[in-house]
C-alpha cells in the first residue's frame, strides 16, 4: 500500500511521455478535502524551480489538496522559463482538482539543465487525475511514476493507534542526482494541526533521511511532503504521531538505501562519545562523504586510517588520541592506534556484505548513525554515461 | 636531474626493506652546510607523527641541513610511539651527517595505523648517509625512494639567473592517501634569507599544490619543505626567487596530476566571473570534489547541472542565475540556463582526453583554476584492494 492507505486520498501514476520508453512519469496525490500540509525541501542554494514554487505555496497557507510529481527532467537550471512551467503545473492541477495553485505542492526529478515539455505535463496531469484512485493499485502506479534509476517503487504504510500513515518515496540520496533527486510524499488521516505536522515533519527527517549520506550532495530538488486529511477522526498525542511518520520515513530511508545504484552493500558508519549529536553527525557524515573511506568498504577492507585522515581532513574537532574504531563490532583501533585482532575472521565477516562500524571521539555520550554504502566501479560507471 | 643540481647539496636513495619488494624506500637530502629552511605542513587534524616533529623542528631555528624520507610507512595513528620513532629518524640523521636532530625535517609516506619498523629506518638512514652524491643518479633514486603507488618518479630543475632551483615530489594529492600522500622536498643554491624562503614557498605552494584537487582529502602527512644553500652566492630579486620556485612546484604539480593513480584524464576546473581569488578557489575545489562531476568527467560528458548542483551544495555563495559554463571553449549554459550547441562536435572534443572547463560565476573579475582528474571504475578498484 501507499499513500492511498489513509482515509481521504486518492492517486494516480501515468505516462506523459516525458520519460523514453512510456514508463510512468507523473504522479498525482490528492486530498478530498483541505488537508494540513507541511513540507520540506532542499538546502542546495541552486534550488530548481519547482522547489522555489512550492517553497512558496506551503509557506502561504496551513492547508494543501494535492502534490504533483513529474520525473524525466528536474526543471532546475532552467530560469524564469522554468518558474513558469511549475506554475503552471500547479494550475493545471488546481484546474483538475477544484482548488488554488497554492494548494499544490509541485516536485520534479530527472536530469538537470533542460527545460520541461510543458504540453505532455499538462495532459500527463489531465490524465491523471482522470483516474484517481484510493485503492492500492492506485498507489503503487503513483509511486512507480516518481521512479528514476530506482529498480522498485518504494512505499510504507505505518498502522497507529487509530490512524495511519502511508508513503512513497523515490532516489537514493543523490547517488546519481542528475537523475535521481529524493523525493517522499507521506499521507496520514490523522488530525494533526498544522504546526504540529510541521514540527513532525522535522523530527522524522531528522531522524531518517538526514541520516542518510550517499555520496555527500544534495540535489537541486530534494523534497519531502506530507498531507493529513484528518479523515480518521481520531487527534493523536503528538509523540505518538511522531513516532508513526517517523517510522514511516525511515522504512522509506531503508528501503532508499538498499536499492543506491551501483551500490553493493549498506555501511552504517555510528559515530559514539561525541559531545553533542550535532558533532556525531558530521563527524559521521564527514568519513561517509570520503570517496576513500567508501572505497574501503567495497573491498571489506577494515581501514582505519582513512577514518581518520577522512575525519581529520573536516572541520570536526576531535581529538585524534582518542579515536578509536570497530568493523562489525571488532575493535580495530584505540585511542589512535592501531590493535590486534583476529583479522583472518574479521575479513571474512566483511566480505558478506552490509557491516556496522562504529567510531568513538572519546568525548561525550551523544551518538548518531549515519547510513551510507560502499563506492563500486558500478557507480563511477553508471554516473559516467551520458544521461 | 633534481635536488642535487643546486650546488650544495647531497642525496641518496636506497632499499631498506620498509616496502615490500626491495624497492628504495629511504630517501636522505643533505645540505653541506647549514641552509636556510621553510616548510608546510598537512592541516589534516589527524596529522601524522612526523608532520608534529618536523613542524618543531623547523620552528625551532632558521636553518635546516637535512631532510629524510620513508616511504612504505606513514607513521600516522601511532600515538606516542610514533613520535618517538619519528624523533629517532631525526636523530639517526644527524648522528649521520654531523648536525642537530632539530636541523633534520623528517617525512613518511604509506599506509596509515602501523608502527614504523625502527631498526630498518636506523638501518636506511646509516646506508644512504654512507652514498650520499651530488650527482645526477643520487638525486634520482632519492626521486625513487619517496615513490608509492607513483608510476614514474617526479623531478624538476628550474635555473634562474644565477641561481638553480632543484625539487622531487610523489604522491598525487591524495588520490590513494593510505599509500600515497603528497610530498615535495626543493632545494636552491640562491642566497635566500629564511623570512623571505618562507613567504616565497606559500606563494608558490598556493600556485601549484593548493590549485590540484583530485579527490578533496588532505593526508595525514603531506610535506612540502625547501632548502637554501647559498652555494651560488648569488642573492636574486625576491620576486625572481619566488618566480623560479612557484615555477619548480608547477612542475612538479602537473607530474603529479599527469600520474594520478586510476585517471584517464586531467581535467582544469578554472572559475572565473568570482568577487575574489577564495571564493573562485573554493567554488572550483566545491565542484572538483564532486564525484559526480568527476564520473562525468569520466564519460566526456559535458554536464554542467552537476556543476550547478555541486557548488549549490556547497557553503559558496553564487547566483545560480548568473552561473556560465563552457567545455573546452564550448559554451554549454548562460546565466543558470542551457543554451544551444554542436553537441557532436564537443563529444568528440571531449572524448579526446585531457579538457578545459571554464565556470563563471558573473560576480567580479578573479579567476582561478582548479586542476583535478577524472573519477574511475580503476580509481574504485585501486582503493578497494586491501594494502
Amino acid at each position: 500500500m501507499s499513500v492511498t492507505r489513509p482515509v481521504g486520498f486518492r492517486a494516480a501514476g501515468v505516462a506523459a511521455g516525458i520519460k523514453e520508453g512510456g514508463a510512468r512519469d507523473v504522479a498525482l496525490v490528492v486530498a478530498d478535502e483541505p488537508a494540513a500540509v507541511a513540507a520540506m525541501f532542499t538546502v542546495n542554494r541552486a534550488a530548481a524551480a519547482p522547489v522555489t514554487i512550492s517553497r512558496a505555496h506551503v509557506a502561504a497557507g496551513p492547508t494543501g489538496r494535492a502534490v504533483v510529481v513529474n520525473s524525466g527532467c528536474a526543471n532546475a537550471g532552467t530560469g524564469e522559463r522554468g518558474l513558469a512551467a511549475a506554475e503552471a503545473m500547479a494550475a493545471a492541477v488546481a484546474d483538475a482538482v477544484g482548488c488554488e495553485p497554492t494548494d499544490v505542492v509541485v516536485c520534479s526529478t530527472g536530469p538537470i539543465g533542460t527545460y520541461l515539455p510543458e504540453d505532455r505535463i499538462a495532459e500527463g496531469i489531465r490524465s491523471a487525475a482522470a483516474v484517481l484512485g484510493d485503492d492500492e493499485a492506485s498507489g503503487v502506479a503513483a509511486a512507480e511514476a516518481i521512479m528514476t534509476t530506482d529498480t522498485v517503487p518504494k512505499t510504507t504504510v505505518v498502522v497507529g493507534d487509530g490512524f495511519v500513515v502511508g508513503g512513497m518515496a523515490k532516489g537514493a540520496g543523490m547517488v546519481r542526482p542528475d537523475m535521481a533527486t529524493m523525493l517522499a510524499v507521506l499521507t496520514t488521516d490523522a488530525v494533526v494541526d498544522p504546526e504540529v505536522l510541521d514540527e513532525a515533519l522535522r523530527t522524522a527527517v531528522d531522524r531518517s533521511f538526514h541520516a542518510l549520506d550517499i555520496d555527500g550532495c544534495a540535489s537541486t530538488n530534494d523534497t519531502v511532503a506530507v498531507l493529513a486529511s484528518g479523515g480518521s477522526g481520531i487527534r493523536p498525542d503528538p509523540v505518538e504521531f511522531i513516532g508513526a511518520l517517523t517510522a514511516a520515513c525511515v522504512h522509506l530511508e531503508e528501503q532508499l538505501a538498499a536499492d543506491a545504484e551501483g551500490a553493493s552493500r549498506v555501511v552504517v558508519i555510528e559515530v559514539t562519545g561525541a559531545p553533542d549529536d550535532a558533532t556525531a553527525r558530521e563527524a559521521g557524515r564527514a568519513m561517509a562523504d570520503s570517496a576513500l573511506v567508501r572505497s574501503a568498504f567495497y573491498g571489506g577492507d577494515p581501514n582505519w586510517g582513512r577514518l581518520l585522515g577522512a575525519l581529520g581532513a573536516s572541520p570536526v574537532e576531535f581529538d585524534p588520541t582518542r579515536f578509536s574504531v570497530w568493523f562489525a563490532g571488532v575493535q580495530v583501533a584505540a585511542d589512535g592506534e592501531p590493535v590486534a585482532y583476529d583479522e583472518t575472521a574479521l575479513l571474512e565477516v566483511l566480505a558478506g556484505g552490509n557491516f556496522d562500524v562504529r567510531v568513538d571521539l572519546g568525548a561525550g555520550t551523544a551518538a548518531v548513525p549515519v547510513i551510507t554504502t560502499d563506492l563500486t566501479p558500478d557507480y563511477v560507471r553508471f554516473n559516467g554515461e551520458r544521461s
